[in-house]
C-alpha cells in the first residue's frame, strides 16, 4: 500500500518507514526534522551516529534496490502543502509521528509547553481537515501513548481505549454504557495525546475517518533487522534528561559507567514495548483499518509492566552498575501498579521480544558499542514538573 | 477585585465587564477586536448599532464615573504581551472569552477549522501558561458549553462537570468513582471547549491554578441594566446565518417578517439562558472561586431546556410569523431530550429570567426597533457539517 510516514526522520519513523518499505509498502517520509534541530538547541545527540536523510535513503536504496520517497515538510505549518500532497501521492495510510515527543522536554519552560500544545494539536488537526478536504479515504495511524490513562484501580487491566462503566441514573435504574477511558495525563506532551484522541473521536463520528490510535508503551531498544543492516541506516539513541527513555538510559549509564539514576522511590511501575515489537505493531495496525464509519479503533501498544526500580536493579545486575535514587523531577504517583490488557496485538499475531532476551544484545551492540561518544554532563533530567520543584520542594500527589 | 476580561467587546464579553464595573470590580477589557473583523469578512453586522470601543469606553465613564481600561491584544498569538500584562496589572481574575464561538462558522472551511482550533486552543494555552509563569494565584473563569456534553440518558439530567459511574473491575467487585463528564461535541468549535477542559484539569492537577469552568447554553437577548442606559452602550445582535444563535435569529426573523427557519424535524432539544443571568452568573462565578489544589469548578451556566421548534411556535403565537423545515445543515440527532442540573448557581442566589417575561420585551426592544438595518440575505445557514450535505445528501445520525 502507499503509505506517508509524517515524522519519518525520528527514532520511532525511521525504522517504521524501513520496516514498511522492506515489506513492500511505497513509502513516502514527510518530516521538517525538528528533532535534529532540537538536539542542537540541547547541546545533546544521539549515542549513535545517526546519519543525514540524504545518506540514509541513498543507502537503503543500494541495500534492499527500493525507493523511499522523502519531502521536508511541516506540517504544523504548511498546511497547503500537506493538502498538495495527499493530491499528489493518494496514500492509502499516513503514519503520524509528527509531534514533540519527550515529557520532559514539553515541561522545560513556557516556550517549551507553548510549543509542545501548538505544533503536536496543529500538526494533527492539519492531518485530520486535510483528509477530509482531500475527499480521499485515508486511514490514519497514530503514534498515542498509555499515559494519556490513568492508572488502573483495584487490579483492573487497563482496557484497550474504551472503558466499561455503569452509570447510576436514578436511585433504581442503572445504564450501562462505554466510554472513552478517563484521561490523567502526567506532562504537557502527554496530554496533547489525550487532545489528539478527541479530535480523533469528533472526526471518526462527524467525517467518518477511519483512524487507529497506537496508546504506546516506552520504547527501548535501539535497530530493527532493516536498521541493523549497514551503520549508515543505524537509529538514533537519545540518552540524555529530555529525550532519554528510562530503560535506554539505564543502558547507557551501565555502559559507560555512570550510577543508574532513578527518580523518587523508582516505585512507578510503567509499560514497555520494543522497538522491532512497535514497528511490526504498526504494521499491523495498518493491515487491520477500521470499517468507515466505526469508532476510533484504539490497541494497546505495550508488551511488558515493570517497576522502574525492579529495571535498574536488572541493569546492575547484568552490568555490575551501582544504582542512585535521585529526586524525582516529576509530579507523580511514587508507587503505582499497572496492569494492562494488549489483547488486539496479541490476537492479530505479535510475539513480543522480552526484556530477558534483548537487554544483553542491546547493552553490546548499542550502549556500549558507543560509549565514547557520550556526553555525560547531557544525562541527568533538569526539567522539573512545578515552580515548586524549581525551588527546590518535591512535588506531592495524592493520587494520580 | 482586580479583572480582566478576555474578549471583552463581544457579544458576552461587553455585557460582562460593564456588569463587573458596575458592582466595583477594576475592569481591564483585552480584545484583539476579531469579532468586528469576521463581520466584515461574512458581509454581516450586529442588527444593533454598536459602537467602537473608545465611544464605548467614554460613555461608560460619563455615565458611571468608572473607568473601564483597554488593551489591544491577541492573547492566542502574543504570550510575550500577555505575561507582561499579567505582571503590570497583577488581576485578582482573569475571565476567558477569548475564544471564536460560533459553530457554523467553524464549519465553513478547512480554514475555518484550522482557524478555529488554532485560536482556541492557543488562546487557552497561553492563559494557563502565562498564569502559571507570573507565580501570581489568579483565578480563571472560563466560558465553556453546555455543546462538551453527550446528551443525558434515560431521563437522567446531566450533572455539574462531574459524572458518578461504577466500574465493574471483576466479575465481583465494582469501583465507584467520579469522572468528567464524557464528552460529544457537534462541532469543531464545541470541540475546542473539550480540548479546553482537558488542558484545565491537568493545570488544576498539575500546578494547582484554581479554574473555573462555566458550561454554558445558549444565549438568547441582547441588553442588560447597564447596556440600556445609553444607545452608545448598545450590545450586539448577531442574526446572520453563522453567529446568530437560534432564539435570537427566530425573534428578528419574526420582527422583519421572515419565516421562522427550523432546521431538520425542529426535535432538537437546547439549553438556555438570559444574557442578563449570564453576567450575574460570571459575578457569582468569580466570588465562589474554588481553593488552590480544588479540582476544577464546574458549573451549568443555563436556566431553561427547550424544544426548538417548540420556541420557533411560541415566537409565532406571539409574533403572527410562519415557521419554515428546512434541511438541517448539521449532523446531529434530530430528536433529543435534555434535562440538566444547574443547582450550583441556583444555590448561590441566581433568579432566572423566564422566556414567558422576557421575549415579548426582547421582540419590541430589539429585534423590531432595528428591523430596518437586517440584511436579509445573511439570514439562511449556508455552512454544513459534512462533505455529503455539501453534495445536498442529509447527515444521518444513529446516536447522539
Amino acid at each position: 500500500m502507499k503509505v506517508l510516514v509524517l515524522g519519518g526522520d525520528g527514532f520511532c519513523g525511521w525504522p517504521a518507514s524501513l520496516h514498511l518499505s522492506d515489506r513492500g509498502d511505497a513509502v513516502t517520509i514527510v518530516d521538517n526534522f525538528s528533532r535534529r534541530r532540537i538536539d542542537e538547541e540541547l547541546g545533546a545527540q544521539s549515542l549513535t551516529p545517526i546519519r543525514s536523510m540524504v545518506e540514509r535513503r541513498a543507502a537503503w536504496k543500494e541495500l534492499s534496490g527500493k525507493q523511499i520517497d522523502v519531502v521536508e515538510l511541516d506540517v504544523a505549518q504548511d498546511y497547503q502543502g500537506l493538502k498538495e500532497l495527499l493530491d499528489e501521492v493518494r496514500p492509502d495510510a499516513i503514519v503520524h509521528y509528527a509531534e514533540q515527543r519527550a515529557a520532559p522536554y514539553s515541561m522545560k519552560s513556557a516556550k517549551h509547553k507553548r510549543y509542545t500544545i501548538d505544533n503536536n494539536v496543529n500538526a494533527t488537526h492539519n492531518v485530520l481537515c486535510a483528509i477530509v478536504d482531500s475527499g480521499q479515504d485515508i486511514h490514519l495511524v497514530h503514534l498515542g501513548t498509555m499515559g494519556v490513562y490513568g492508572y488502573g484501580t483495584a487490579g483492573m487491566a487497563i482496557p484497550e481505549g474504551y472503558l466499561e462503566v455503569r452509570i447510576p441514573v436514578t436511585t433504581d435504574a442503572v445504564v450501562e454504557t462505554e466510554i472513552l477511558y478517563p484521561t490523567n495525563p502526567g506532562s504537557i506532551y502527554h496530554m496533547t495525546k489525550v487532545l489528539d484522541q478527541s479530535m480523533f473521536a469528533y472526526y471518526a463520528k462527524n467525517d467518518e475517518l477511519r483512524i487507529t490510535d497506537l496508546h504506546q508503551g516506552i520504547v527501548w531498544g535501539t535497530n530493527t533487522i532493516q536498521t541493523n543492516l549497514d551503520e549508515r541506516l543505524i537509529n538514533r539513541f537519545d540518552y540524555d534528561g529530555d529525550y532519554g527513555t528510562v530503560l535506554n538510559r539505564f543502558l547507557m549509564q551501565a555502559a559507560v559507567g555512570y550510577p543508574l539514576t532513578v527518580h523518587g522511590t523508582g516505585g512507578q511501575t510503567r509499560a514497555f514495548i520494543h522497538i522491532q515489537d512497535m514497528v511490526r505493531c504498526v504494521a499491523i495496525a495498518l493491515d487491520n483499518p477500521p470499517q468507515v464509519g466505526e469508532r476510533v479503533k484504539i490497541f494497546n501498544q505495550m508488551t511488558e509492566t515493570h517497576r522502574v526500580r525492579d529495571l535498574a536493579n536488572l541493569v546492575a545486575s547484568i552490568t555490575g552498575a551501582s544504582v542512585e535514587m535521585v529526586p524525582d523531577p516529576r509530579k507523580e504517583a511514587q508507587e503505582n501498579e499497572l496492569l494492562v490488557n494488549n489483547d488486539n496485538f496479541l490476537g492479530l499475531g505479535l510475539e513480543p521480544i522480552t526484556l530477558n532476551e534483548g537487554l544483553l544484545r542491546e547493552i553490546n551492540e548499542t550502549a556500549a558499542k558507543y560509549a565514547d561518544r557520550a556526553d555525560h554532563s547531557r544525562i541527568p533530567a533538569r526539567s522539573v514538573w512545578t515552580a515548586a520543584q524549581q525551588a527546590g520542594v518535591p512535588a506531592s500527589v495524592e493520587d494520580h
